[in-house]
């Protein structure tokens, strides 16, 4: 898995008829140390995220592996929310909650 | 997923015979802010995308998991036809439609 | 799929029994403005190309969605040769035929 | 199979339901002579790994093939711990054992 | 596929159950023209390779594929000893055989 940070979204209504439903999100890949590196890809989204927050998503056979991307021709999904990373001993992230 | 621009097509007649009546795009990636990125792929046509066109393509296995491609040798797909990126907040691309 | 020239051949007497009939083929990534780009790979033949020959190669399991190479450990397979590509609207490659 | 370092830890609580009880380990890869090379990636844990540990990883489909993993959405595992590396008839790693 | 030399080994006591019994080694890719590229990836032994011989190995889902690695969590397999390389019509590499 690689952790990314949501950025955006992407809007289609002509698609494949099994993609019905389903979110598509922007995502940049941020390193371990929390630098956004590398590229822009889309992803399924299986766990509500919303942009902005950090992700883990999954590339592959296993984006088909989630209640709702099963069958469905997608290879990348966001299968959890990053609450915190921790690197060397160090927190590199910790989600910011609000109460 | 990616984002890419269609830009153009590969015909052949000697093929595997699963393949027959698949339509082969080449496409270009686009990053989510909308510049081309990386060298050109190969992939079935699953939507009736048309040259000139932005669409989301998936590679790997999930290139099989279509009505058109379902069993097929094709590691890549063109599963969406897309309307609308957004990222950061701003549309960075809205598919210009003809009344 | 990418398009790929075929510059040679690979052989090997002693193999996974599986394998046993397969032609390997060494590839060069040909960009569909019809340059060579990459470095070689080796794919599995499913369509009797030559070597000389602009073929599609697929890669990943769907290298194993052909008649030749279904249950067989290849990642590569030759699935289609190309007759014509067409790029913006310009034909970047025509397959000459002999009478 | 990729050589890695574990350096890290993520941690997420709003997930896929199928990734429960999983731990991600984040791994730096190692080169065959023990140089940190690449980012960063993301893996589940199916051996009990511990932050330090030099350790084999799978990615792709292979990652769903251990008794952790099984029919979760991951794409990358740790399925051994590096006991040793050889590499041109020199020992480049040997774990260190407390007795 | 591609052309690699097995240039070490991998030993591991603590793995995931279903890799008792395989053998790991260490291979560095090496192009058609017989130059070593790329960094060293690991795969499981499939043919009986030694340290020295060059070798196709597989990648992904193929690599389960043969009878040594099937249903086991592993993503590159060497599955076949390399006699003779052939591009642009020059033996670039033939295996030396001992009488």
């Amino acid at each position: 898995m690689l952790i990314g940070k949501v950025v955006g979204t992407v809007v289609s209504t002509r698609k494949e008829d099994r993609l019905e439903g389903l979110r598509f999100m922007v995502i940049r890949e941020v390193g371990p140390e929390g630098k956004l590196t590398g590229k822009g890809v889309v992803a399924a989204d299986a766990v509500g995220a919303g942009v902005g927050e950090l992700v883990l998503y999954a590339t592959g056979s296993a984006a088909r592996q989630t209640v709702f991307t099963k069958d469905r021709p997608v290879d990348a999904v966001i299968m959890a929310i990053v609450d915190e990373v921790a690197v060397d001993g160090t927190k590199t992230y910790v989600k910011f909650v609000d109460d």
